[in-house]
């Protein structure tokens, strides 16, 4: 019933996989790829023009690649000119601007605009409405929570393009805001509504407004159980890829073995 | 002009009632139900299936319940499995996951993100781009201003799931985070932008980054008046049942004299 | 490819210029004006209809003005009654309640909420999902930045509707919630993430929750090259009408010689 193909536009200029599933109102661009057994839900564009498209005519699409399984929900726009790997998800009403590249994996919640010409890397999650500006970089297995905004002018307005850096398992908590060029080390946490505008280094946790440094992650202690919680690998797997085989082992198997 | 249907899809499996009107490219899927006198804008999804129905070729969509006299705006996306109260409205562009039930006359504004598993009183009213996490419990005449969020993962990421609760006629106001299992009292006031970690009593006014108790909300004195605003049902009526007849009157007839 | 006229409406009653493009699934309602070479994307409403029209059999749509050169993106919703200068430009997704003015140049980001009744001069530039509430009223050259919310109500719920004023050429950085009826000055700077419940007089950098004095905008040097960054326009001349001429040179040529 949802796949029946009612207002569908599909470029000739687009290469589509097998099982490739395109919901009504849908439109995908030209030099568009999806790759086998991709869902596209009602309502999505896939492969916006960019913004010469509206004034150049000899304009031509910059390709977009999907990965294979992936499921992009309704509502959804992706401009041209990225790139998101094997098993990508997104939400409803997500905006991906140009110039992004996302790794496997990767979940994109409801509402939440990526602004382009940013960097992800693999399993990163990113929840409801988070913004997401220019010019950042995230490592893999970085998750991010709702209403979380990542900025990039040190003084607005100013020509200045400077995103904050995320490394690899660290966490930002709901409502904060990470201020422009700002590094985040690998495990760290960053708490809820917090205003981050100085470095952290790795198994930070920082919280406030502005935001100063707490404790080690590692110190943290669940409130439920009474043991320490972080690095969160230890004890949350589903949809991660050591689920089923421990953190310890799938680090000594994947290169993560001093992390 | 508007309900004209074009381009609307209606399952044979869903009931309508008298005088529904449905707009331009809307989607209603089996098992909805719609009663009298609903009105349903251009580009809604009402229905929609859960993640199973894209994998499990034996899926069946759960029931989906709105009452009398709902409006609901355009490009809103409700999932299957809820139920909604008579005169429900919304904005535009909600999303109201699966498995989430709201009373009589609730209200959700344009952007709200209500992610499912949650309870709603009656009377309700969410502002702009509320987000509700999953497993939040809410009473009745609560009001709810644009960016706040309710959380329910003390730990991130975990597996525990434990939303807020909060009492009737409490007010949690703009740009405010409620942590996980927090349980705000009735009458309470929650300050704007405030991160609120610990419990409130009932008539509390509480703020701030953390949140603290400032004072009783009985003491709070409006600016315009010189006298107290709260509780806030003596001074506000528009839309509330307690229209024409006054507060007193009204909780004397409803069971509220001793709230 | 985009403009191809599937599943358009267009009222007999609009006024549409030359070489207007109108998206796939937009709809044009009664009383619209759109000037010439005026871009809607796909999936726009412009001119949606005040709420008594759904009750109201004589409703008549109030007017609608577009000017000349503006693009409206995907899934726009524009209400009627509102006037909108030359070279308007908005983001996807964006509502726009009744009864709003902006002057020439105004952009609005993606997932921003104008809740109508609301005044904005020539040069605003509102960046992704900004909230403004009815009754605000801001000057010429302003910016605002993500997650920012102006609010109206002092003492919520009320009958009290009282928006902030912002003067000309201020910046609102980014998370920040401006209380009602707070007057911040011209040539301010108002830090991310904070409460601004207080007035700003002109050329004051005001943060913090609650937002306190820091000190004059003027005595603020960039990071990058330790010179005084404010006045921006000094610095700042892309897309504002001082490019190329410079900003005292404009000043005097449009009466801002003594700001």
């Amino acid at each position: 019933m949802k796949f029946n193909n009612r207002n569908v536009f599909i470029s000739p200029k687009a290469t589509i996989g097998k099982n490739v599933r395109i919901g009504d109102n849908s439109v995908i661009y030209d030099n568009v790829v999806l790759e086998d057994n991709v869902t596209i839900c009602n309502d999505c564009v896939i492969g916006e023009p960019l913004s010469n498209y509206y004034t150049d005519d000899s304009y031509e699409n910059p390709p977009t690649f999907i990965g294979k399984n992936a499921m992009i929900r309704s509502h959804t726009i992706i401009y041209a000119n990225s790139t998101f790997g094997e098993g990508f998800s997104t939400g409803h009403r997500v905006t991906i601007r140009e110039n992004s590249t996302f790794g496997k994996f990767c979940r994109i919640g409801t509402v939440s605009d990526i602004q382009g010409f940013v960097e992800f890397g693999d399993y990163c999650w990113l929840h409801s409405n988070v913004h997401i500006g220019q010019q950042s970089k995230i490592g893999n297995y970085v998750f991010i929570y709702p209403y979380v905004v990542f900025t990039n002018d040190p003084h607005p307005p100013s020509m200045i393009c400077k995103g904050p850096t995320i490394g690899d398992f660290s966490q930002v908590a709901v409502g904060t805001v990470i201020l422009p060029s700002v590094n985040i080390g690998k495990h760290c946490l960053i708490g809820a509504q917090s205003l981050v505008g100085k470095d952290a280094e790795d198994y930070q946790l920082v919280a406030g407004n502005p935001a100063k440094l707490i404790k080690d992650v590692r110190e943290l202690k669940s409130k439920e159980t009474g043991n320490s919680h972080y690095p969160w690998p230890y004890h949350f797997e589903r949809g991660m890829p050591w689920e089923n085989i421990g953190f310890d082992k799938w680090k000594i198997e994947n290169g993560y073995e001093n992390d």
